[in-house]
């Protein structure tokens, strides 16, 4: 079969033929469809993060996946062939009590593995084979957008450890919420426009920030749903005295962290999502202010990585019911599809402005 | 009735005669025994912080309080003449649905109001009168150390939040917690020794840092208590290798807040309890590894400040289980007693090395 893959850490993306996977007694075959590229495929490529699986020098990449069932080991039941299939991306360290119970997102070990990612093979080939419970069943109407759903998962966490934060001081008992909960989304690639869909259906007034004017994709989706946009170019100051009771990053931006500190509300939460680069230069922070407003207003911020299996199925009720309320909208979300033999030009460079860009690696289906 | 006043933001303190306040018929008169002096008083004393009834230019201070009741206007019950009580902070906006609902220390207006330093009057004075909702009933036993109930209801409120954020992730079906979680408490004030009494009675193993060797009275306090006491005048690296699951802070010391966020377990959460000055001049900090860890590992950060009625309570039942665990422990919290009339030598300076001084305003009982 063909798979694209990467030698990490050195900067690298091949197509090669490589056998197709063996298929265990209790495992199930996928022919993959198509894989999303995301800001971690892009550091893969060029060698600054990544691991081959143990005793390996290459890896096969590709964590953001969408396929379909081709046949199951003897000990498998359930699982027809040609059904839509999402694989989730951690894997368990089988150790520590996180990963045994399920919830490998909060892995304590640091041992777990990552599908395309990390000490794993992923999914940018023609076929995979993989256990069930790794296995999210996707319904049929979901084929245009499905393929994010691993981003949706990961935004998915993010506004429940946001949402769970702000609960901490809940219930007021007699006095329930009465104003809708003020969003903010910082960034506007596939985990900000995720973010905004699921605090949309979540009944939150959302603004989302990014570095553009209206016209992109993103923010004609944005409207549709009923997200304000704001041209943040110039900095977070576009927003004036408004303060904002969630905010989630998804950009990474060092700087910009602190800036949204400065645009909580009192008792907010700030959620983080974007990796930010671990080798920058030291930055001045304005930390006094910050760090005195986070303890006077109860504030909190939480970091949030990775998923697991309950996130994607919250990602596919909620795609879901995004596809009842806003008819034709899910369609756009991938911004642009490309064959997987057109990786390099894909792969080569972040495009910005662009919501989600998809390598189809089997367009009959 | 004699009183310790301020004029806020002009740096005084005056001991005065005024006029004993006028009883409501729904409140309770009670005699002050003591006040406690915190980095708060200093503040304020010193012009910083602080602010007088609406109307008046000069504030009662005192917040930290121990009374015993005196007389009860004709709407109230239950409260014999003589009982210890200690009164609560933070009143109600009025508005919010937090004040409303009892959580005052969440108020999300910013307009509550705080006896002793922001807008009403505080408890270092003969008398005063309040309201029986926020007055907490005290057991004769905890007499030496009730003074303190007012921080320990700020470590109780500060360890609730850290334990919520760190449950966040629970439960983990059929894997439950089976090693201790492992805290460190950053500062060996008041809240410090405070909050590593409760992290002991939870069943954490509590490692706590300050700049000062094991010979002080809160070095001596921590053993008894099984903390391990660690030195890091020299910085946090004396700690070595070792993370923590649950990190309090209470120093308000920006940069070590910076490095306290490295000392986090994978999950860890970090609380934020001491006040950092808001006009501290920026300083470079290495964010990208920082918050970098923060999402991969999915920490936290969370302020807490005040703290409502049910963690007085809180406080109450755990000086007592403290006082059956460690005989003689807290008899010994108080580092000093000084009459009301040296206030000008209790308050002029911060006594680095004390826990507790404490003003006594009647030293009848």
């Amino acid at each position: 079969m063909r798979a694209l893959i990467v030698h990490p850490p050195t900067p690298s993306a091949h197509l090669v033929e490589r056998p197709a996977p063996v298929l265990g007694s209790g495992e199930v075959r996928v022919r993959v469809l198509e894989c999303g590229v995301c800001g971690t495929d892009h550091d893969i490529v060029e060698g600054q993060y990544g691991k081959p699986p143990e005793g390996s020098a290459e890896l096969i990449l590709g964590h953001e996946n969408l396929g379909r069932v081709m046949e199951s080991g003897p000990s498998v039941s359930g699982w027809a062939p040609g059904q839509l299939v999402v694989a989730t991306v951690r894997r368990s360290c089988n150790a520590c009590r996180f990963c045994r119970s399920g919830q490998s997102d909060f892995c304590e070990t640091g041992r777990y593995t990552e599908r395309g990612i990390f000490g794993r093979s992923g999914y940018m080939a023609e076929q995979y084979v993989e256990a069930p419970e790794y296995l999210v069943a996707v319904p049929e109407e979901l084929r245009p957008v499905a393929v994010m759903l691993e981003p949706m998962s990961v935004a998915e966490k993010a506004i429940v450890e946001g949402q769970r934060a702000l609960d901490r001081k809940e219930p007021t008992p007699g006095y329930p919420r009465t104003e809708p909960l003020r969003a903010l989304v910082a960034g506007t690639g596939a985990i900000g426009i995720l973010a905004s869909l699921i605090l949309r259906l979540r009944g939150y007034t959302v603004t989302a920030i990014d570095r553009h004017d209206a016209s992109t994709p993103a923010g004609q989706l944005l409207q549709v749903m009923g997200v304000r946009h704001v041209n943040a170019a110039a900095g977070t100051s576009a927003l004036g005295s408004d303060r904002f009771d969630l905010i989630v990053e998804a950009t990474g931006a060092i700087a910009l962290d602190f800036d949204l500190l400065g645009l909580l509300a009192i008792n907010g939460v700030l959620v983080l999502t974007g990796i930010p680069n671990a080798r920058a230069p030291p930055i001045p922070v304005a930390a006094g202010a910050l760090l005195r407003q986070m303890v006077l207003a109860n504030q909190a911020v939480v970091g949030s990585v990775n998923a697991n299996r309950s996130y994607f199925e919250a990602g596919v009720r909620d795609f879901t019911e995004a596809y009842r309320r806003w008819p034709g909208l899910l369609e756009r979300f991938v911004t642009r599809r490309r064959p997987l033999e057109e990786f390099v030009e894909v792969l080569g460079h972040r495009e910005g402005g662009a919501i989600k860009n998809v390598l189809v690696v089997d367009a009959s289906a």
